[in-house]
């Protein structure tokens, strides 16, 4: 297999970009086009043939634009004679898709997986999937990365010594806590009811946070109703400062505003899987991920062992 | 296999209803949900176990949305157990992208074709196909229609003594003299060269034109370019009247306007393959398939020949 | 399709005898070899020709002879030329390999959900799998049951004016949430933290259970490690009786024993999805999810719908 | 991958080895046998483990003898462990089977396609397919090659001030302009309309051959009905000479013959991508593709680009 | 499942007629073109939609002719809708292409049942394949007949007892001792060593043929060497008469005159699974497995166990 | 492709080790883990990443067991991203489930086949199949060994001066004559009918083996009826001495000990393709395999020819 080619789609040149740098290797052009009858087609303007193709594209707004996009350039990869096509892709929208809790709909994370092996993708490189059941929907390769190394170099710079990480789910707190190990503190959660999709209540915060600073870890912040009322229970419990810590940051419908302006809220991180809001609120910290990005497809190009990159003892994950 | 199950996506449903109207079976409603992250979800809201189910959606603008819409209704009602899944696609706008004009891009007809199947198509139920070998992508049966009879119908009811029928294009007639044959009027055809995408020469009309009363048909209109330059052709030849019509009338870019603009075109007639715009030409007359796709369904419900229905032995294609 | 045959595997014969009873249809009988070199073979010995074939087989231990006795019985009846085969587990042990939580394993949940449609599965009836994701991992129609109307009906004999629903894991409470909505009582939950594969701690209780008579609900019970964690929190936060319930019984490493000697433990219910010990507690009722089995072929050979038998408005699910 | 391995079916033996001696490397031997049953067997008769194998055969007569010999390579490549296996196919005669013009026919050009793909092929190297879209018939990688290159360097030799390109079909003359701008001369187009499959009229020479020179152009002559009759109108329309040009010379039913008694015909050129007939005219002369067969076999072990060869600006068709 | 719909190719029209006058139904016309290229279109000339098609096609020469014919109509018949699609292939000629006895050599039995089965076929009905294994070779349900009761029937007509039935191969001898117990006659068997492919020596005979009248049975006869020698063994041994007796009568390089010429072979009886030479021995008889196959059919449309109809309790085979 | 991976499952480690110090390399560690529902887990301890990973597992007892682990470890190797996967399997006990001897059973040698290729097997290096057959089984490349140089090497020592190699079977005596060749001695074989599944009859031997030292060469011995059997005929034709070959030794229900009880046998020799039982036979010589499957994994991993290896004029298979 010769040299790596990156192509990027439209959902995020600037994370595909910055992933190049880090790789010394050329961002490869791509030409879009809309045709008046609104399809697309995607050219690959690099020579495919042998190459180890690497396609950057989130599913992010506009979801199924994007996803047709990655299709037409998964296709156009193999029809040009890829060696490989690894989809990378930091945020898989349609893991939340996950489960059929009503009938006669389709599981959407498996459909779309199916779809991107259908168009000739051999194997992908995600991020903090929603669940991790999620990559059994895959049928080819998974690489399975996390953020928590970012995520946590960011906050060793802070005083830990009254930190306490809250994770919003207590079912869900395995990332939460693998994070709290890593930076040395203690752990606690949210124990989170969810009645139905648009309503969550938060009932009762297991651990102890009461004048401590609390990093509220999650993996994704959408409309952020969760992450506001786990605030209103840890001020209740009397939490010192709050952080708000996620890896997809994709605040829609004003979560950005309405969590930045709570005044005990100090800070807010999340990462470039998704592209950041031009108008980001004045707490917000952005990380890159494209280094661990650049790392993971460095490594998946040489052969090299990627699970040893992102484990750690505590942490067997990957 | 049990009764029919007609189901419509966000394109046309409008086409869907006249459907079921002419075939005597309700609309099955269909519930269609975005979330916060711009992922669909489409539940089939009645029984589809066993049951012949027909997905109604022409791929039409936002032609992206209306695809993965599509892709997760076949999947859903895959999961549910239907017997039997036609895609009734009245209009296949990635039947366009049917070459590899240029290296390294998708044939999107293919690769759509492909994803059908994918996500679970039984069958396909398509009319007037970009290209006749479009077909041949597909890798389950696919009844290929067309609207020749209701044209004809239309304009029976005119005095065609003088009347010829022209195709913009020679060497794609075939269509066009099919239809000629059953007018019972002689054909005549623009010389058009496409000499790249988006510029179109026709250099010369083969066949009498001069003092006639002519239709253009053509399979489909969108910019509109073609038609307007050959009418251009057929004033400087002295046509008398000229009336055009077309299977699929996406009049995109102001096609309608432009195209009714002209003097000395007495009428545009298109079919409801494709949703009419609202603000439609005074000029424009729209034919409905309802009654034709209707028939096709019933026919493959009730595995009688549907060839047979939309042959003739001048035309014995489908 | 013609009617059905039900054969049944060496897993568990006594469920699909009763499966039949309900049903009106003999089970049909099945000749299983094992060869000298402890290869086995397995004939289906009733015509299976254009039948709606069920093979009744849950994954119990010896699990992995009972899982290639399955192929075997899948391919046999594909051979056949059966019209349809759908495999009845109503206990898929491999549900819990759900995840690549070390690298380098299989998801086994998936592979033999892949090996089972390569042996030629047209769909699979289950009930209560271990996490609603392991739905997607097929590739075939899946109808996924639950047993809470068979408990439900069991525990109405009770006076419940006093009753709790307890689910060992809160951030899994979705079932138990339901149950109790069925019962009209209150709902609560321990709050359950797993450290690793096999060392569970549950740090608290969210709600109220002082003076309560407990109902604790699980999916499953095997060494029952979880369960006798909470009883013993339970008992700190003073239950009055606790009673408790699962689908999946398979009480492993003699937790029937521990769980039934726990003085406050008033009642242990499982159903009969895998084969009750023959050395049963006396505390331990075992209901039967025959009949709903039962139900569910009859409606799937007849085409009716699966989901409108299990659910409820409170739980959309299946 | 390691190094080119080259063998030929018995098709056209002659332009395998053109090809190897232009490579550099030996034409590996094949042994056939016949059996008393007429059944094939094809043995490859050197090490295929890893190579990079290239199977040689073009569908010429007897075309199914020769197809079910190829698949009979093609599988055994791939049972010997090849590392990907090519078939050279530089006549697809199926590629005229493109359509569905009658009722309850197989789509053959897709057919074989898929018969290629299932006997184990890995990509396809194929030159002038009768229509693009074939292209898309094939779900594996295609290069698809011209022979404009070859012919033009013929007719450079020559005068041209006087010569005009001409495509017997105004429809399909993409082709015969790419070649014209080659030669920096003009084109025309015969306005042809195909009745029947075997009743071809030619009605009008588009653009002005009186008194020029003129250079027919077309992809494949078998029969040479059309392009006699289009000699008659270039005739009668007052062209000084004319030379005949195509890529695949079948000449079948004395074609040669016929277009050679011309008078006004003054040459007749065609390739080599399939055999020549022994007796061929003397007006004939036949290009080798060899040439360019092997600098694309040559580029796709490589990993170069093969449209970087074939492209110019002015085609960037491949 | 609608009718039955049978359609025949060119290799054996005869039996398909035959069988079709047994089933009481038409056989359905089929229009061949071959085209200048050579290459073979097919039409199926009745409805196959949701027909139960059977499509009678022996493997015989010319076989790669009779093999793409078949293919073609396979792939006609699914994209005409047709509900399921049998190949009655009496004769299956690839099946003696059953293993790789040398390198770089394609298992033809293998391939051939997989490009069936890639352009559609459902299912298969074979009679007599060579080697029982080769079953195993198709991925459809294959319904495997013998023509032991035909035999049977024609022999029990004569005095059998002094009558032995003879296996040319011991090590194959399943069906002689099966036809042996429906006569009631002894078994005995050639010790046939096969060298190398065409030389082929008989040592010994096995059993008591001294005096008897011999038949002598074998699966095919083709050039008919192994018969001739056996011939020479059972003369030397003292056989009384000699009948010859196979399924499978190809009788290629004048096998059928050289048997004939034999004195005391005073009988040929063969089948009708392949055409009968118009210019046959006296000596020969043929009997029709036009009737079996055609019951055959009947049960594989009805559902009814076709095992049944050819079992018997000392052949439990098919 | 990088270097060699090679894993063990539980079937036989000491196989597995042999060859690994035969090659040079490292055999790479595997957790086993057996979960409290007796669910397997396989955790491959060595990066697979682009490696030429080597899995070696025969199937030998228990059987389902040792199977289900081989699958689970293709699928990790698979979803671990090895570049290929090759099953070296020495045994394959489900090769002789090869043919359908009675109805609605499975043909499990192709079962299996395929089940291991749907968890990702690239490839298969068997030893000695049952039949020559069930090659055709795989749809993947299989390297088919068989141990006649080994066992050749080993009788090589003795005084072959009056040595006749006999086969059990006539019928399937290729592999002993090959055998003969190489020691340069004669061949005999046994006229082996079998009646039923566990009946088998030797009637005759033929070849002369009166006052010959015997070689008794079969491909698997079991139980041993049919060896034991054709040493009373040895005994009762004259035979010396009698020494019995073969390359699986599975020796169940006690027949090492009843051939070895045989006065009149010498010396039984097998190969490792099968672990050794511990309380062997003081009769028994165990030659190993390992060097030729060692000899055979490094061909493969060079791409160099295997069956150059194994081949000879005399016996070209492989």
């Amino acid at each position: 297999m010769r040299e790596i080619a990156v192509f990027a789609g439209s959902a995020h040149p600037e994370l595909a970009a910055e992933m190049c740098a880090q790789l010394g290797v050329p961002l490869q052009p791509v030409r879009m086009t809309r045709f008046a009858n609104d399809c697309l087609e995607v050219q690959l303007q690099a020579n495919c043939r042998e190459r180890d193709v690497f396609l950057v594209q989130p599913l992010v707004t506009p979801v199924q634009e994007n996803l047709v996009e990655l299709l037409l350039m998964i296709d156009a990869a193999r029809g040009a004679s890829a060696a490989r096509i690894t989809v990378v892709m930091p945020h898989y929208a349609y893991a939340r898709s996950d489960k059929k809790d009503a009938p006669r709909i389709s599981i959407g994370g498996r459909l779309i997986a199916d779809l991107m092996v259908a168009a000739g993708a051999s194997r992908v490189l995600a991020m903090t999937l929603h669940s991790p059941q999620v990559h059994g929907f895959f049928s080819v390769p998974v690489d399975h990365l996390h953020a928590l190394r970012e995520l946590a170099d960011h906050f060793r710079a802070l005083d830990l010594s009254r930190t306490t990480v809250v994770s919003p789910d207590l079912g869900n707190a395995k990332e939460a806590a693998a994070f709290a190990r890593r930076l040395g503190v203690p752990v606690a959660a949210g124990a989170k009811q969810r009645y139905a999709d648009d309503r969550v209540s938060i009932s009762a915060v297991i651990g102890d946070v009461a004048d401590r600073d609390v990093i509220v870890l999650d993996d994704e912040i959408a409309k952020g109703s969760t992450v506001l009322e786990l605030i209103d229970r840890l001020r209740e419990a009397g939490a010192r400062t709050i952080r708000v810590a996620c890896t997809h940051g994709l605040f829609t419908a004003g979560a950005l505003e309405r969590i930045g302006a709570q005044s005990d809220v100090v800070e807010i991180v999340c990462t470039n899987t998704v592209p950041v809001p031009a108008d980001a609120s004045e707490k917000l910290t952005v990380l890159s991920v494209a280094p661990a990005l650049a790392q993971a497809v460095q490594r998946i190009h040489d052969g090299e062992s990627v699970s040893a990159l992102f484990d750690t003892t505590a942490t067997p994950e990957v």
